[in-house]
Order: structure tokens, then C-alpha cells, then sequence
């Protein structure tokens, strides 16, 4: 049997709540198929107050040699602004490892009534996770004068962009082969029309997905409008990031948005976490939902390739949600929702 | 009787189908009310492929005199990019007269049907219209080659920010008292913290309006879960650009979106424009929504202080869509629409 070695990061907030509830669940989708080891580091906004900075300074060496690592969530506004928590720790680790291909998948599970009339959409967004809008680099100048100016620089490299439109188009070829690229090439004419262009370029290279070039305004739209005429998106860090949200609105809300940060050439770990944050308001109530985070594992098994274990905690979220567990905020505690998951897996 | 200036460019595709119906009712407005005089600009994607420039080199002196300016839509992409299009009429119109606050409303017209499940909302946006994200400042290194890179900074002047928040802590003022300020300060450090900051300065200024801050990402999926909490809404070029569509979306689509690039200080002319594009596919059929062109058109009067006539204009649009008339794409003509609202505003 396979031992796999996991980096646990519950981090702030619900982070700790779901982390809990999503090993529960894999230690339910282990039994009999592979055994893992986890170990947990308590990096997060409490460690930033006592230490001074979000992780150790060994940290990024700390993690690169797990298989994989999973992350509740960060940040604790009202004492560390996001600003340093983010870049302090969740920034940093989908930079140093790699981890460019952001991807969250977005429908609607079984028994969930999404804000939209629409139903039948099933779309994998597919974010570039270390460049682009998020780059980091700016500055501010003559800072609180009447002439301040501040700029942001977003960064964007042929390397960059290639490989994550490659690895959109090869999401696409294993699915319903449409790929939709997001810019906005009509207003920013340096980075958005060099992305375009790469689009062209690899195009030539896969006759056999459709592309369609869209702004990201016009996207945003039809998310709302049509969100069954997409497949596969992909878009820089910014409209990764700016989709997502919307589209885990359209699929009933954050608590149902999953996410992996992949490296796929695995020179690294990839990471795992919901696409909620930690929601300190409702920390430690046991009524966070932990369905992202679920089904955060099962993105983690599916790169981990235990497809078969993958498949029967995706099944297990929709045999719970099908009978009306978790589908509404409120409804059900954490653990209930846990326990209706680990039901269905042992079924 | 008070007579205006007006400066027209239908521009292109359905811009100039749209134009038509919104001068159509904008003279039944100002009947017995005051006059106004038309010159109508040929500049658009046709006259490029003319001239060599979208308009010519003293198109901004001539248009400076006019009391208001009327824009149908710009883009022809099949012959000309957008980059070039729109970088050489709209975006310049915009930047040089200082239209710096881009006011669009969202909210579901009597009788539309939106994608949303929610109905309720009454949403203002405000977005920041002359620098940030679309400043046109960048450039590409080593093009072509394996280690290419692109980059485009957003550049945010303390005037610029100041200017455009102030505005819309007037606007909610005005309004339910109720202002969201949109950034993405965990991830962009420098333009994003630095608009938070100016706005917490500000807010001092206006004890009377409550401030919400919101991420970008947050705020979008809001605008599908929760419109209802939203009133007075600002943001960033770019972020208002996608909030915008995102509105337009909810509201029932582009055909209901209105648009006004306004000048508060009056220095220069103003802007009114549907949010909707040229729509090469549909030009010229007498398809085209003209809701959006004259709900603009109310926008233009209410500018130019003709409130009376504005609010005319907004009850005939009501007046019709409440009969059912031009509330679904497909179901009536261009000309029967306005048809409609004219008779309403003639009843
Ligand atoms: C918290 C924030 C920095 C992060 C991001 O923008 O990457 C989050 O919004 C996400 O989508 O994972
Ligand atoms: C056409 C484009 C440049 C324009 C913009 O982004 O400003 C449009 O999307 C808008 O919203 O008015």
C-alpha cells in the first residue's frame, strides 16, 4: 500500500474547521486503498503575532518534500492585514513550487439551488497562479503628497503564459474540447494582446479544441447570462481570480468552490484548499460548510492519481447533497455535514 | 427656450441602429421643453479604413464646443483590432475631457425578466474612467523571442483617485447612503492599498455614508448572490468595467445598459453611450435594443439640468417595457421600441 506524506496548513478561521472535517474524509477514502501521513504546522495569522512573520524562514524548504499540501485558509483581518498574511504564506508557496495552474471546477451539486434560473453548466476555470496581476511589483511615489502616484506592474512572460494556455488546452482535449481564453486586449494592448497572440500561436497545435477569445467584462456577463455555453476557461491570475468568485457564486456560494494549485510537471508539491476565506465571523461554530473542502480532497487524490478514491468522495458529496445535507447556510452543522459524507463513502 | 449643442457619433454597427431611436425620442422629449442642435460625426471603424485614423487630428478641438456628446458604439474587429478602435476614439474622448466618473445603473426595469433569481436591486455604479488598469502605459521586451515579457501598469494619481471617490461618497449621499469601495488590496499592494487608504481619508468627510470595502472577487460574486445590499458602488477603471457588464447582466442584458462618461466639473463636455458594442452580427436588422441608447439619453438630460425631461424619458422607457415591449431579445424591432416610447411620452 502507498504511503503518501501531507502537509497540513489549517491556517485562520474556518480554515481550522474544514481541515478538520476534509481529513476525516480522507481517512474515510484511505481505508483499504493507500495510507497517508500527515503533518500539521500551525502557520497563520496567531504564529504572524508571535513570531513575526507568517512561516518560519525555513518554511518553503519545510514543505517541499511532502507529496502534497493541504490549506484550510489564511488571513485574520482585524489584527494582520491580508496584504501581509497572503503574501506571508499563500502567496509565496504557489510561487516557490510552481504551482501556475489554478484550477476550480464549477456546478452545481446535486440538490443545491444556485442565485441563477440557469442550471446545467459545468465549467473548469483554469487560473495562472504566479504572475500576471499579482506579480507584486510597484511602488508608490511622494507618498501622502497632494502628487502621490502609486503603480501596480503586472508581469507577464512568454514561459508564463504558454504554459498555462498549454495546460488549459490539454483540460479542454480531455473534456468537452471548447476552450475559452479571457483577456482584455481591447483596453490593455501591451499585456492582454501579447496573451492573445500566444493564444493564436498554440491554437495551431490543438485542431481539435475550439477557441474562443473573450473579454473579460463580456465573460463576467456570461457567466450570469449562459454559463452552459462554457467548458474550459482560462485566464491570468486577476480574471482567474475575479471568475472563480463568480463562479462559485453561480454554483451556490463559496462553500461549495474547491481549488488546486497544481504544478503539473510535479517538480514540487502541489497545493490543495478551498476557494473560501476564513470567515472569522463564523469561526469555531461548527457551521461552516466544509463541501470546498471535501471536495479539495478529492482534487488532491485525483493529482495524487487515486482516480478510484477521488471518484468516491465526488460521490459521496452528491449522495449527501442529493439528500438535501449542507445545501443551504445554515442547514447543517460542520460535523452533520461531515458525517453524511463519511456515510456514503463506507455505503 | 433653451437650445443645445449636441455632438453626435453613431460610430459602428448597431451604434448607429440605436442612435437613430435614441435621437428619435430625445426630440419628442424636448418638445415644448427646449431645442437642441445636432452635427453628426462619421468617425468609426468605416472612416479608419478612410482616413488612416479613427477620427481626425482636431476631432477633440471640434467636439470641445458642444454641449454634450452622443456615442452610438465603436469596433468593427473583423477589419479593424479593437485596440486600435477604441484607442483612437473612445478611450481618448474619455481622458481628454475628463469624463473621469462612468455612472451606470442597474436595476431591473417594470416587466424585465433578469438571469437571477433576485429581483430587488437598485444598484449605482461609478467607475473611475481616465487612469488605473487602462492607462495605456507598458511595453514588450524581447518580442517574439522564448524570454518575451509583457508589462502594463496601472498608474492611480492621488487627484485621480480623490476626484473619482468623492464623487460617489456624493452620489450615495444622494442616494440610500450607502457607498462600496471596490479593491483587491490582499494581492495588489500598491494601487489597491493605496485606493483604501484615500478612501478611508475621505470617508472622515462623510460621516453620514456608511463604507463597505470589498474585493473585487468578493464583490462579483455579491452581485449574483446578495444585489439587494448593494446602493452607490466605485471602482476602478477596470474593476468597473467588469461590474458594469456584470450589472448589465442581472439587469436583463446589454440591451438595458446605459451609460454616462461625465465631467462633474463641467469644464469640458460629457459623454452619453449604451454600454452595449457594435454587434457587427446584428447591424443594421432593426434588431438592436435601443433601451439602453435612451435610457442614456435621460442620463444626457438629466446632465444638461433638464430633470423634468429626464424623468419623462425614464417613465416612457418603464411605460413600454411594463406593456411587455422590447423586454426579451427577438421579440420586437428596433423601431417598434421606440415607437413605444414615444407614444408613452407623448401620451
Ligand atoms: C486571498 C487572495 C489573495 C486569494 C487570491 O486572490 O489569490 C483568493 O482570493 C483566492 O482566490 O485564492
Ligand atoms: C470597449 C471598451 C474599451 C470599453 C471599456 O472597457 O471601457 C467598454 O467595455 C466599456 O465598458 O465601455
Amino acid at each position: 500500500m502507498k504511503t503518501y506524506s501531507l502537509a497540513l496548513i489549517p491556517g485562520d478561521g474556518i480554515g481550522v474547521d474544514v481541515t478538520d472535517a476534509a481529513m476525516e474524509v480522507l481517512g474515510a477514502a484511505a481505508k483499504g486503498r493507500f495510507a497517508f501521513e500527515t503533518t500539521s504546522f500551525p502557520w497563520s495569522c496567531e504564529y504572524y503575532l508571535e513570531h513575526g512573520s507568517m512561516m518560519p524562514e525555513d518554511g518553503i524548504e519545510t514543505l517541499r518534500g511532502f507529496d502534497a499540501i493541504y490549506l484550510g485558509a489564511v488571513g485574520w483581518p482585524a489584527t494582520v492585514p491580508d496584504s501581509v498574511s497572503l503574501h506571508g504564506l499563500l502567496l509565496p508557496i504557489r510561487k516557490a513550487f510552481n504551482q501556475y495552474a489554478n484550477i476550480r471546477p464549477h456546478r452545481l451539486l446535486s440538490g443545491v439551488e444556485g442565485p441563477l434560473k440557469a442550471e446545467g453548466f459545468d465549467i473548469l476555470c483554469i487560473r495562472e497562479n504566479t504572475e500576471g496581476e499579482y506579480s507584486g511589483a510597484g511602488g508608490r511615489v511622494h507618498e501622502g503628497k497632494d502628487n502621490e502616484v502609486a503603480v501596480e506592474t503586472s508581469v507577464f512572460t512568454r514561459a508564463g503564459v504558454e504554459r498555462i494556455l498549454r495546460f488549459g488546452f490539454e483540460q479542454a482535449r480531455a473534456r468537452r474540447k471548447h476552450l475559452t481564453s479571457v483577456t482584455k486586449s481591447n483596453a490593455q494592448k501591451y499585456s492582454m494582446v501579447f496573451w492573445d497572440e500566444v493564444t493564436r500561436e498554440l491554437a495551431a497545435e490543438y485542431p481539435d479544441v475550439t477557441v474562443s477569445h473573450m473579454h473579460i467584462d463580456a465573460m463576467a456577463a456570461k457567466m450570469v447570462m449562459a454559463p452552459q455555453d462554457l467548458d474550459v476557461v482560462v485566464a491570468s491570475n486577476l480574471f482567474g481570480d475575479i471568475l472563480t468568485d463568480l463562479g462559485a457564486a453561480i454554483q451556490g456560494g463559496l462553500g461549495f468552490a474547491a481549488s488546486a494549485n497544481i504544478n503539473p510537471d510535479r517538480s514540487a508539491p502541489s497545493m490543495f484548499e478551498p476557494v473560501h476565506g476564513s470567515a472569522p465571523d463564523i469561526a469555531g461554530k461548527n457551521i461552516a460548510n466544509p463541501i470546498a473542502a471535501i471536495w479539495s480532497v478529492a482534487q488532491m487524490l485525483e493529482h495524487l492519481g487515486e482516480a478510484e478514491a477521488s471518484a468516491a468522495v465526488l460521490s459521496a458529496i452528491e449522495a449527501a447533497t442529493g439528500k438535501g445535507i449542507g445545501i443551504r447556510p445554515g442547514l447543517n452543522t460542520t460535523q452533520e455535514i461531515t458525517a453524511a459524507v463519511i456515510a456514503a463513502l463506507e455505503a
